[in-house]
C-alpha cells in the first residue's frame, strides 16, 4: 500500500513570507499578522485539514544584500518586520488540540540552559505538539544586532551546533531521570532529588553546570527538525534531525537528497524511516483547471519584483541589484545558504538571471510550484512523493487565508479519497503522531538517546 | 477623595511561590501549572475582580543555598521547578481582554535585540497588556547555568542594567519613527524605510548595531517594573520603573522606601505620582473573622519548613541549615538580595532567628500578612496605602484557585463600597491604564524618551 502522506502549513510571524508582496493582494490578511485571532485561525484551518503541522520559518534579522541595504526588504514587507515565532504558539495551541507546531529557533544566538527551559516549558503547555527546527544563523545583521562582529563561518556554525544539541541533550534527557518527579501531595515530595542531575557540559563553543530547570515535558526533546542541506548540513540532519525540510526543483536533485540523508542516517545507527521528509512546495488549488490559472496568474501579479529580489539576495548573499534583470548569475562566493547558491549557479541546467527568480516558475520557487484541480495537483504531489522518497510538503504561504482553505477543503479530500492522507489525527504527543509505534520520546537509537542518566 | 488601590495577583510558573509547600494543601491545584487551563483560569478569575495584572516572578536557577544543595528546594517544590513565564502569558491573554502582564525577566542573560524583539511580539499580540519587571538575577546556579563562572557583584549588575535599557530604549522607541509603519496595499509599501533607524549601540556590556526587528507595539516600550530597593537598586528604579514592587514589614519602613523612591524619581525629571508602587503583601479573607483565622491556621499548617527555608536562605544567601531554629541570626555578607539581608540582620528590632522565617506571622512574609474578614482586611491594607504612600499591593498566592476566588469575591466589593475601587477597567493599553491621562507610550519626562529619534 503506497504510503500516507504528510502536510505542513509554511508560514512565518511576518507580513509576507516565501512570495513577498503578498499582504498587498486585496482578499490577503496578512496585516492581521500582529493578532492573535490570525494565528489562531491559521492553526484552526490547518487541524481541520489533519495537517501534521505548522512549521514557522523565523528569519533573525534583516534581509540586506540587495542594493547593499535593508531598505528593499523593509519597504516591501519582506519577511519585515519580523516578529518572535515563539509567541504565537500559544495562541495557535490554544485553538486546537491535534497539530504540532515547528518553531525555527536559532540556536547560535541561545544558551542551552535558557533554552532548553523555554522548549519544555512550551512542550508542557501543548500536551507535546513542539517541534524545534534547528537552524544556525547566516546573517550578518543578526550577528551586529547581537553584539558580535562576524558570522561563525558555514562549517563552524554546524560545529557549535552539535556542541549546542549536546548541551540540550543532557539537559532534556539526562537532567531529570524518569520517577524523579512524585507530585506526592500527602508524602510532601514534588521530587526526588537523587534523580536529578547537575548537567556539566563544558564543550568548545557552550557551557553547562547545572540541573535542568523544568520537570520533565511529555516529549522531553522537542520533536527535531532541520533544514541544512550542504554536505557539513545534511551530516548534521542525519545525526540529529528527525523531520528534514527539503527545497529543490527537480525530482532527480531531491531524489539524491532523500538517498543521501537516509544513507547517513544509516551510517549513524539509525533508520532510513526514523527521518520524515518534507519538501518545499508552493500549490494553487481550484475546482478547475482554469480557475486555479487564473488565480496563480492574479497571485503572480500582486508578487512584489524588488521584496522578491531582497529575499533571494539575502538566501543566495548575491546582490542581484548589480545585475541586469536578463543578465546570466555568475557563481559568487557566500557565507549563506549554500544549497540556494549551488541551485541557481553551478548546478543550474542553464543560465539562471534575476528574471528567472522573481515569478512562480522560476527557481525563486525553490521547490514545485503545482497549480491545477484537485486531481491534478493530487497527481502531481504524489508523483514527487513516490518518485524521490519525500514524505510530504511544507506548503508556502499565499493569500492568507484562501489558500490554505482551498488546500483543505481541495486537496486534502482527494488525497484521502485516494488512501494518500489520514482521515483522523493519531494519538498522543507529535513524535508518537510522526513516528506511529515510536514512544513520545527519542528512540534509542538516536544520538540524544546517549544523553540519557544511566 | 482617597486614591483608589490597585492590586496585582503576584504569580509564577511553578509548584509553589512565595509560601513554599502549599502545592500539598488538599483542595491546592497547583500541580496543573503545566496546563493552559490553569492560567486562563487565573487570568480570568483576576481580570473578573478588575485587578489591575498578574504579576509574573520568576527565578532563573535554583536555591541552593540551603544546606549546600539545591536539594531542599527541589524536594518541596520551593520554586523549583521553574518554568518560563514568558509562555504561559499569551494562555492568559487569549482569556481576558484588559488585565495586564507583568513579566519577570533577567537582563543579565539576554541580548537587547533579541529581548526587544520579544516584547514586542508579546506588546503586539495582547493589545498592550505587557509590563517587564526588570531584574538583574543573582543566583550563583544561574550563572553557571549560563556558561558564566561568576555572578556580576551588585553594583556591577546595576551598571550593566542602565547600559541595556539604553539599548533597548533605543529599539522600541528610536528604531522605527512614527509613521514608518505605512501598511499601504495600494502603494505597495509597508514601511517607510527612511523612517526606520539602525541602532547603534556600543556600551560597556551590550552592544547593538541594527534596526528593531519588530514594528512599533501598542506600547512600545512594556510598562517598566522593579523591585530593587538598595540604595543603588532603588537609583534604578527612581530612572527607569513605573511600577515598584516593595517588600516591608513595618509601616515606616515602607513609608521611608516610598519617600525616598519618590524623592529620586524627582530628581531624576520625573513626578512623584509616575511611578505606581505595589507592596507585597499575604491576605486571607473570609465571610467571618473565625472562618479567616481557622483557614490561615489550616494553609500556615501546610507550608513546609524546609522549602521555606530553602527560599529565604535562597533570598539571602544565608544558609540557615547552619542555625538552630531558634538561634538568632547574625549579619552575613551577601551577593543576593540586599534589602531582604539587611531586614532580617541589622535593620530588625529584636533578633531574628529561623524559626521566625518559616510561618506567615514570620518575616519571612516580607510584607504586611492580613487576616479577617471582609471590613478588616479592607481596614487593614487602606490604613497601609494611607499610611506610607503605596499605590497598591502585589497579593500573595497562597491556595489555588481559592485564595483569589475569596479575594475578587470579598475583598474587591468591599473595596468598591468605600470607592476606593474601580468598578470598570479604563481604556486602552496597560500604561493607559495604570496613569490616566497618559499615552500609550513613555512620557516625555521618562529617561526612555530621550532615545526617541529627533
Amino acid at each position: 500500500m503506497a504510503k500516507e502522506i504528510r502536510l505542513n502549513a509554511f508560514h512565518m510571524n511576518t507580513p509576507s513570507h516565501s512570495w513577498a508582496g503578498l499582504w498587498q493582494h486585496p482578499r490577503d490578511r496578512s496585516l492581521d499578522y500582529t493578532t492573535p485571532g490570525y494565528w489562531a485561525d491559521l492553526a484552526r484551518t490547518a487541524e481541520r485539514g489533519l495537517f501534521d503541522g505548522v512549521f514557522l520559518a523565523d528569519v533573525f534579522g534583516t534581509y540586506d544584500v540587495y542594493g547593499g541595504s535593508r531598505d528593499a526588504a523593509i519597504a516591501t514587507g519582506a519577511q519585515s518586520p519580523s516578529n518572535d515565532p515563539f509567541m504565537v504558539v500559544p495562541f495557535m495551541a490554544q485553538a486546537t488540540s491535534h497539530i504540532g507546531f515547528g518553531i525555527t529557533a536559532t540556536l547560535t544566538y541561545e544558551q542551552p540552559y535558557q533554552f532548553a527551559r523555554r522548549f519544555s516549558t512550551l512542550d508542557h503547555l501543548t500536551g507535546g505538539r513542539i517541534g524545534w527546527n534547528i537552524v544556525t544563523g547566516y546573517l550578518k545583521s543578526a550577528a551586529t544586532g547581537m553584539g558580535q562582529s562576524t558570522v561563525r563561518s558555514h562549517d563552524e556554525r554546524y560545529d557549535a551546533g552539535d556542541d549546542f544539541m549536546a548541551a540540550v541533550y543532557k539537559l532534556w534527557e539526562g537532567s531529570w531521570e524518569p520517577g524523579a518527579v512524585l507530585r506526592d501531595k500527602a508524602l510532601g515530595r514534588f521530587t526526588d532529588p537523587a534523580r536529578v542531575h547537575t548537567v556539566s557540559h563544558h564543550g568548545p563553543y557552550y557551557q553547562v553546570e547545572a540541573a535542568h530547570l523544568s520537570e520533565p515535558s511529555p516529549q522531553r526533546t522537542p520533536v527535531l527538525y532541520q533544514a541544512g542541506s550542504s554536505g557539513r548540513g545534511r551530516d548534521f540532519a542525519a545525526r540529529h534531525a528527525e523531520c528534514v525540510f527539503l527545497n529543490g526543483q527537480t525530482k532527480a536533485i531531491v531524489r539524491d537528497a532523500v538517498a543521501a540523508i537516509r544513507r547517513r542516517a544509516v551510517a549513524f545507527g539509525r533508520r532510513a524511516e526514523d527521518i520524515v521528509i518534507f519538501l518545499g512546495a508552493t500549490v494553487v488549488i481550484a475546482p478547475t483547471a482554469a480557475e486555479a490559472r487564473d488565480l496563480a496568474a492574479d497571485y503572480a501579479a500582486h508578487i512584489d519584483p524588488i521584496g522578491q529580489l531582497a529575499l533571494v539576495s539575502g538566501w543566495s548573499g548575491i546582490d542581484f541589484a548589480k545585475y541586469r534583470l536578463d543578465e546570466a548569475i555568475r557563481h559568487e562566493k557566500s557565507n549563506s545558504i549554500q544549497s540556494f547558491v549551488e541551485n541557481i549557479t553551478t548546478k543550474a541546467a542553464a543560465p539562471i538571471t534575476p528574471r528567472d527568480l522573481i515569478g512562480f516558475n522560476g527557481i525563486g520557487a525553490r521547490g514545485p510550484f503545482v497549480v491545477g484541480d484537485p486531481a491534478a495537483v493530487a497527481d502531481e504531489l504524489l508523483s514527487w512523493v513516490d518518485e524521490t522518497g519525500v514524505d510530504g510538503f511544507n506548503l508556502a504561504r499565499l493569500v492568507v487565508p484562501e489558500s490554505l482553505n482551498a488546500l483543505v477543503d481541495l486537496l486534502v479530500p482527494e488525497l484521502q479519497n485516494r488512501g494518500r492522507f489520514k482521515t483522523a489525527y493519531g494519538e498522543g504527543p507529535l513524535r508518537r503522531k510522526l513516528f506511529p509505534g515510536d514512544g513520545p520520546h527519542l528512540p534509542e537509537r538516536h544520538a540524544g538517546a546517549a544523553f540519557r542518566h544511566r
